[in-house]
């Protein structure tokens, strides 16, 4: 996927450990869902030596110094242990590190909560930091008992080996179905010093607009205040990851959480300044390449989705009507097979609950291999299908509606709905 | 599928030609997709001779005297052109006769108000009938022009063909990607009169509750009046199809219509009486069993989900959370798989725009094979694999919550997430 690039920002390598006093590890400590668990052993190990390719599945960041640390969370109310753990840590504002683990969610069960703590304190101990400093995230299957004694075991030899290249490590432990790791980092000037912004993000089902959508981790050495870094966070979590669905379902464990440690030695964002909004632009820039990777490798996704609705009277109607042809299983599904079923974009846009005059409406679908419009003033035009298949034959589509009503826009991504989608979540526990 | 009975009615045959006084028919007048018109032709007509089953395309019902007419429409925006002519066709509450076609949805097209009223004129020459009193349904691909010509050269033959025994004729008419016929009816008594009612359901995909969900046409000899008429099928409706799912795609083209021509003899139905409460409930089995087959026969579907919420403080509460269960995509592919995932029940309750108390939710699964609980007072509980696999392989499964929170209750009726959905709708229009 080509990076969408953002003026002042210049990308470079290193994801979360791009910023200066960040460091990173990710290990394999042995989580198994627990359906697997209780089964026989798989055939592979049948000689008691595994020949499957180990997974990491366990992560940690670590800052040099004490963050200031803003988050957004899932709205679901059925919330992971690791969400009410982690926001009462971060009451203050303040952290140090992150510890994550992928393969089982931590959540609906009894002892959740007095489990999240737990990886606290055993990260907390590794580090010799507070326990209430330490934010803590968990993804994976829902209702079923964390062990606790694999990550037990498996923290010292994680905070040992945190390293200043341990990204490409951490942001493979916190994959699940995802099939390709998403990172990115960038650098600005903010009052001639260089500052970097960098992020890992899982994310592949479960994935729905609604406050954060999929667990992000984001670090900067730029000096921000607080409550800066939340707005900013806040702000831009709205027009990016907040308009991504992959399957409509919105997880139970979605956090965002950005940790900011001040030391590129700018002087310090407090307010709405210019420096500000550099900072906030390099965020933006970070997020939605984030978001446009998250949809893009949606569970079992041939293809990503971008649906532009401009012309709208606000920026709401505009975003509620990307949303929901983004989220339609008919649209999807017509993507797949790459047919330019343009009806179901109309039937979408009718049912969205938002008003629009429909004798406005034209519709275009574009790739890079071309445009094509497909309706006009409402109405469906001819169009050459042989174009129509070459056009969405493409990796990335493009969906333009125009409503001719107005000034704003909104962007929302998706991807296609596959048979990969049926099989991987046919039987996700096994 | 089982019929799901209630007390007072029996199943009799014969669906929309039940009750007295109407006859159906349905015909192959030949509409076919216009991306395939425009490519070569099929193989299977390379010498001429087309070797594929004919499938009925266009149907007629008629009565023989006027009728009191109610119906309830999609809320789509892109309303379909024949939902436009049959809304001001039914104005005075009166009609004769119904004409639909499949294939095509006539929505979204420049002339499609023209080509809708071509088609009640054709049917009303026919017939002998006013154009007024011809409701139009179409139901098929959205933004193609409909050809009339073939419908043209079909009508008097259709007409012609009109039997008391028309029924199969016309219900295969009006299947898309269906599977099965959708018919039912039943006879009831009211003033020591027999009365019947029937009525035939298309609709497998772009199902999604609001107002309608599919096209359905209903007859009975029931003499009531039209208020009432509106107001059972309101009232039905709403516990019925509108709690019915597959894939959240609301329809341009949704309609149900039920015509009453009085011919039973009995008291006219005119208020809130005995007899409206014994109509009412044979239109509610007649809309439940319908609603049950239209989910189970949704488009790839292996097996229908039933979703009962209990113990809620309302039955709105009730009706949301049941709802949102069975549109998860997650939830459905997870059915498919037969896997007693319940963490993505959890999920879908707590996405839910309602609120709960999620520390009292029960959660079971069920089937024929017997019931096991996943989930008590919002934790998971330890359950046999293999019993739920048992249970979940069966073709209908029950979801059970219970929230204990208060005495309302509410149903919704879905299906499972397949393989074959994504095929259907990868490319419908080929």
């Amino acid at each position: 996927m080509k990076l969408q690039s953002f003026p002042g920002c210049t990308f470079v390598d290193g994801g979360v450990c791009a910023a200066k006093g960040f460091k990173a590890n990710g290990v394999c400590c042995g989580l198994k869902h627990q359906a697997l668990s209780e089964a026989s052993e798989p055939d592979n190990q049948a000689n008691g030596i595994s020949t499957a390719p180990k997974k990491n599945d366990l992560a940690m960041i670590a800052a040099d110094q004490e963050c200031n640390v803003a988050a957004v969370y899932t709205q679901n109310k059925f919330k992971g242990a690791p969400i009410l753990v982690t926001k009462k840590h971060l009451e203050n504002g303040k952290a140090r590190a992150v510890i994550v683990n992928s393969v089982n969610a931590n959540t609906c069960n009894a002892d959740g909560v007095e489990k999240a703590e737990m990886m606290c304190r055993l990260a907390a101990d590794a580090l010799q930091i507070s326990p209430e400093d330490v934010v803590v995230a968990s993804t994976g299957v829902i209702g079923q008992t964390l062990p606790i004694e694999p990550i037990a075991a498996a923290v010292p030899a994680l905070a040992e080996g945190l390293s200043v290249n341990g990204n490409a490590e951490a942001v493979h432990a916190i994959m699940t179905t995802d099939t390709r790791e998403k990172e990115i980092a960038v650098s600005f000037t903010l009052g001639g010093k260089t500052c970097k912004l960098g992020g890992m993000l899982k994310g592949s089902g479960m994935i729905h607009p609604n406050m954060a959508t999929t667990l992000t981790f984001l670090t900067t050495d730029c000096a921000i205040s607080g409550a800066m870094l939340q707005q900013a966070l806040s702000d831009v979590v709205r027009v990016t990851l907040n308009r991504v669905s992959v399957d409509g379902d919105q997880s139970t464990n979605d956090m965002v959480c950005v940790m900011a440690n001040g030391m590129a030695g700018n002087p310090e964002i407090t307010k709405e300044s210019e420096d500000y909004l550099v900072f906030r632009g390099a965020l933006y820039a970070i997020m939605l390449n984030l978001a446009r990777m998250c949809a893009a490798d949606g569970e079992g996704a041939t293809k990503l989705i971008e649906c532009i609705v401009s012309g709208a009277e606000s920026e709401e109607t505009a975003e509620t009507i990307a949303k929901s042809i983004i989220c339609s299983s008919l649209f999807k599904a017509a993507m797949f097979g790459a047919d330019a079923n343009w009806g179901r974009i109309a039937c979408a846009m009718g049912y969205s609950d938002c008003s629009f005059d429909i004798s406005k409406v034209d519709v275009k679908m574009a790739s890079a291999k071309g445009e094509i419009a497909v309706a006009e003033k409402g109405f469906g035009v001819p169009f050459s299908e042989d174009k129509a298949k070459e056009v969405l034959l493409e990796d990335e589509i493009q969906v333009l509606i125009d409503l001719h009503s107005g000034e704003c826009a909104a962007c929302a991504w998706g991807c296609d709905l596959t048979y990969d989608y049926v099989k991987i979540n046919g039987d996700y526990r096994s």
